[in-house]
């Protein structure tokens, strides 16, 4: 008799999550006690020493909640009996930028990727489920976003894997029951006052109950196709951006970068606004608040020219079209001459 | 002093919308009665003669409901108020394949593109709105949609256009209302079995109060992203295509499609699976039913070729990898000797 389907599928992902690491090698889990993660946990338990790898566990005290550091021990006095070792509660302290969601995230990150260092691991496995990947994708187009943006959380970015991406947050749940494993219900994944507890509590629901059930599916569908498509586009707009970007020594010591507008004239607009995008950044502009609408303006000094000024865009950056280059510099560009 | 702004707004779009037609071109409204339509027929009406254009209205009757013969007869009436000329009501019956909504679209096109055609028209004008593309991007989302797909209605496409997209239903409201114009209500618009209405009555309404206003422009915005990157791939697509397809007479004349598999694998995935959703097409698989994940499994073919046998896709079209070349055909093909 086999395990418990749960399990199974678990293990399964896990299995196949980990197929290209050497023996030996170690990965981590990051796990807060709740169910996804806490499945995810008893998963590597069980599949790495099978694998001949190592593989220990990291949970994150963010000092949010009463409690959290016996919460976050109790996590680690968990990892002997899935057979995880080391097992380190990290202590972060959240700051405010970006909202207390944002702030939060950037703190864990930071002291896992600190963490994976250190202790030499090949992977940090994360427990985002397909559940979380449909309240990603619905978060996102909320805003307005593009298909780089659409396409949800991948499923290896670095360091960092997500092998449940294609299992419901059913599962593990189920997994957890089956393994007789009692895991932790944060209070904040019920706060209203969280926009992804409103997008999972309440959109989500409203989405099945007009459209018919499988929505978490389809949009974890979408963030795949997005996926494939965005990648296909970047890659494109990086051959490009290197024939269109001119060397100008006197322009790019003063962090100035310069785009030859013959090179971009006549490709497609998706690939011009990515090309016109990553000179902005390269010139300095911040990608979180670089927005559509600044590279949309900056494209019309392509696509439009009619002797416009400098187009602003944030981080003090602006663009301004020169004998068929767009010059994306901090100061004024002046003429040259 | 000028117009009210909603009436502005709604001639400034169809103006925009005309920009490139000749002196004497003659262009159709498509007019329900509704508000959005309505507000169409009035600014083109006004547009047109200043823009030395003709113009026209159609109205389609598709006579599922209790007196709709009068209702496309009083919405022809209207028509000399706005300088509409000529203007017919069409009345079409409605089929049931692919659901009431999609028959009585498919019906009202054929309609309108045929009284389009014996007209001599060079344009005929929907009456679209951003709202309505907010509710096409929310209902192909929840089936899983690729980046086409998402990319909603175009502002173009073939004979038709669609100045309104831009437009909130709000601003045609308005319009209506400062030119003293009663719109016709459709029932059908309220009518909760249709998963339209559901969308637009429910979904948009839930998305607003949980994650804040503007959800229908950023929809909007998702759409037009979509779009520009939808045509950069379907570009390239259209690209490797032509020199993928092997030309073999034996082959295409029993209506098979020889694609060369160098010429695909080294290409994007995204790419590459328009390629093979291109071939499937051609060799008579219907679009409507071949999916993403027909498309996958044809990719293996190409990306984890392990002698696999026939691929089946819907429209009894199969494929099959011989000799480096991947073979789409209604029947089985017979191995090449």
């Amino acid at each position: 008799m086999g395990p418990p389907p749960a399990v199974a599928d678990v293990r399964r992902a896990v299995r196949h999550a980990l197929d290209d690491l050497e023996p030996g090698d170690l990965v981590l889990v990051a796990c807060s006690g709740g169910a996804d993660s806490l499945a995810l946990a008893a998963g590597l338990g069980f599949v790495a020493p099978r694998a001949g790898l190592s593989a220990g566990l990291l949970t994150v005290d963010h000092g949010l909640q009463e409690g959290s550091p016996d919460r976050a021990a109790g996590v680690v006095r968990l990892a002997p009996a899935f057979g995880l070792d080391p097992a380190e509660a990290l202590s972060v302290s959240v700051g405010t930028s970006g909202g207390p969601e944002a702030a939060a995230r950037e703190a864990r990150y930071a002291a896992l990727s600190e963490a994976a260092v250190r202790l030499g691991a090949a992977a940090v496995l994360l427990g985002h489920t397909r559940d979380d990947q449909a309240e990603t994708v619905l978060l996102r187009l909320a805003r307005g976003s593009g298909t780089r943006s659409l396409a949800g959380m991948p499923a290896r970015a670095g360091l960092y894997r997500r092998p449940l991406l294609e299992l419901g947050r059913r599962t593990t749940v189920a997994a957890c029951a089956a393994l007789g494993l009692s895991p932790w219900d944060d209070p904040h994944n019920l706060d209203p006052r969280y926009t992804r507890v409103r997008v999972r509590e309440r959109l989500l629901p409203a989405f099945e109950d007009e459209l018919g059930p499988g929505v978490a599916e389809a949009l974890a569908r979408t963030a795949d196709l997005c996926r494939d498509d965005a990648d296909a586009l970047d890659g494109w707009a990086d051959a490009v951006y290197a024939r269109a970007v001119v060397s100008d020594s006197a322009l790019s010591d003063i962090g100035a970068v310069t785009v030859a507008v013959p090179e971009v004239e006549d490709v497609p607009a998706a690939v011009r606004r990515r090309v016109l995008r990553r000179a902005a950044i390269e010139a300095g502009a911040p990608p979180g608040t670089l927005a559509a609408f600044h590279i949309l303006q900056v494209d019309r000094l392509v696509t439009d020219w009619r002797g416009q000024r400098r187009v602003e865009v944030p981080g003090g950056v602006g663009a301004v079209r020169r004998y068929g280059t767009l010059i994306f510099a901090r100061q004024p560009a002046s003429p040259v001459s």
